[in-house]
């Protein structure tokens, strides 16, 4: 097995912290949920502080959608630090100082880590949709290859938000025995009928564009047009409809309605703005991909949902919702919450009141980061 | 002036009530809000029961976003009523043996009235995007020369719900003298920023599509994927969260996960159904030109929308929401029904208990069926 990996340096320079990024290779085939075998695997991953000398400071975060594994700190050349700044660093919710943080980038996802963007030994070209369907229980167990590499044989705490979440689910559903905590946030235990709606139309709008051409597009144009609307149809899920009046309201870009069809409403134009930047960093069949192993997570499979969590012993959970989230609405927490309980597991919800919808986990960092310290000091 | 109509012959047989179609021609131009000018109108409408020998007995029924003049009844050599057959006939809310009931389609859309698809005198081809873009004002200003037209000087009751809803509280607003009561039906006085955010990715969605080429497409091939994302977005916002769990839940077309594109959940069936049903009954620049309508209603331009209904008198209002619907929330109503309240007006508040979501308006006929008749029994 080749291990690719390099150490991280980390400099205070100007009070940045600065990462770098990690690349596991893995040459074993991996079979996957649907029976499909990927002949190796490639994970990207960072990490954040120091392992301690019992190896047993390890926090796994776990990344949603369009995220990847710079979670925090700095890239040498960039403004922008990693998705989960406010919550990862030294003296923040997850403490560098106390704990070794690892996020890697899920398979089938583009930011590093394999997926239909990543060139197929095979053929020598893109796997495009010869890439397999890939499930959150597949990202799981890559990650825990990754994990048993890095020769860590228990985690303190696997935590993520949204899809995140998914992950950090199905970590203590199949490696009960590996973690000491759980923290889902802002997620669910199986996608609902809308929530499969949503991510449907996503996907329907990429491949209506002509240019993703059965995802054979690479070296060519790209499904931009495609791939925009579906992300413009994200972001008006992760807000709330109060946070979008909050933020936008009518207000319009020019003085007087233009009785045209360009964007001359605030909101119209921000979302084609995210919708056109988006683009340039993200790949149309990850998307797919991506969407599609969420839509397949079901943590329930037509039982009672505390079945699927009835081996899990000593694991402490902290599930937080928010209260104006209506894409992973907090009753689905709370469901995953009352399952816990059922098997007697020690749980704790906490519901935090926001306006910012879904994308509060990734805002909401003041009471957020307040739970999250008191419950890892107590795990 | 030339007037083009017809008399409604409406049979019984077999219980159905046949309906013709008729069509009023205004040869006048029409100045519209944009101070664009249409040089005709073309106005398709159907009426339901008998006007009264004083002309007092009219009910104005305004159609939401995909609707038509079609309300109720039966076409000849066609199996399905019109969308509001429950709600519109001998007996039911609006009673045809005592109201004689209009319905129109509004200008800028397909179904009969001028809009985008019609033909441009000027220039012998479908006006496309040269069409001016029109305002629910518009739309209720040219039902307004309809019903001049009609010679009915009063109106009982102008209802409707969704875009209907405005177009009936745009009634009461520009004509208050000329009608006695308004029901505003799952609406909004204007529309706020997710709505405007749902809308343009929808027009997104069409405009992405190759096809629609600038809204020349006429005799060609139409933008069909892009108008069936947009509408599969439309039918998301339409249900309910709960609606679509009960109706289709994680329901799989086969027993297994296929692991792949295809649509293999029901919802997904159901949406790919719904949209790609459309395309055959709607024209895709309709779809820009109504949803941009929408946009632009604000009854309250930046004042306290309690001073847009100030100069209403001596009309009644009966306002309907529905406790599930998220795309035109009660609390658009309840706003509507206060501003109402502090000019002293008469209104009636009812929230119908619901999961049906938006579509409860064209579901939840016992509740609603009863609320109107006792109401217009009052008027």
């Amino acid at each position: 097995m080749e291990q690719k990996t390099r150490d991280n340096s980390k400099d205070n320079l100007s009070d940045k912290i600065y990462v770098e990024t990690n690349q596991f290779y893995y040459d074993r085939p991996f079979v996957l949920e649907s029976e499909a075998v990927l002949d190796h695997l490639e994970i990207t991953y960072e990490t954040y502080g120091k392992l301690n000398s019992d190896r047993s400071n390890a926090i796994l975060i776990c990344h949603a959608l369009t995220g990847d594994a710079h979670v925090a700190g700095y890239h040498r050349g960039e403004d922008k630090p990693g998705w989960w700044d406010g919550m990862v660093g030294p003296g923040k919710a997850f403490d560098t100082n106390k704990y070794f943080v690892i996020c890697s980038n899920v398979i089938g996802s583009c930011r590093g880590s394999i997926g239909p963007s990543s060139i197929n030994p095979k053929t020598g070209r893109e796997y495009g949709l010869e890439f397999p369907v890939v499930t959150i229980k597949d990202m799981v167990r890559a990650q825990k290859i990754l994990i048993d590499h890095l020769k860590i044989d228990r985690i303190k705490c696997v935590a993520g938000g949204s899809m995140g979440g998914m992950q950090a689910l199905q970590w203590a559903v199949s490696y009960p025995q590996m973690i000491d905590s759980c923290i889902p946030i802002a997620t669910t235990y199986r996608h609902s009928a809308q929530q499969i709606a949503f991510d449907e139309v996503g996907r329907q709008a990429i491949m209506a564009d002509p240019n993703w051409n059965n995802g054979e597009y690479y070296g060519k144009e790209i499904p931009a047009r495609g791939l925009a609307v579906a992300r413009m149809i994200g972001h008006i899920t992760y807000m709330s409809d109060k946070s979008m009046e909050k933020k936008f309201g009518r207000n319009l870009r020019k003085k007087e309605y233009g009785y045209h069809f360009k964007q001359e409403f605030e909101v119209e134009n921000y979302l084609q703005y995210r919708g056109s930047s988006f683009i340039h960093r993200f790949d149309a069949n990850s998307y797919l991909y991506l969407t599609k192993a969420m839509d397949y997570f079901d943590l329930q499979r037509g039982k009672p949902l505390a079945e699927a969590f009835s081996h899990i012993k000593n694991v402490k959970f902290l599930v937080i919702a928010f209260s104006s989230d209506w894409l992973y609405p907090p009753y689905q927490s709370k469901e995953i919450v009352k399952a816990l309980k059922m098997n007697g597991l020690t749980v704790t919800y906490c519901e935090i009141s926001s306006d910012y919808g879904h994308d509060a986990f990734l805002i909401e960092f003041n009471e957020e980061s307040k739970l999250i310290k008191h419950f890892l000091e107590k795990v």
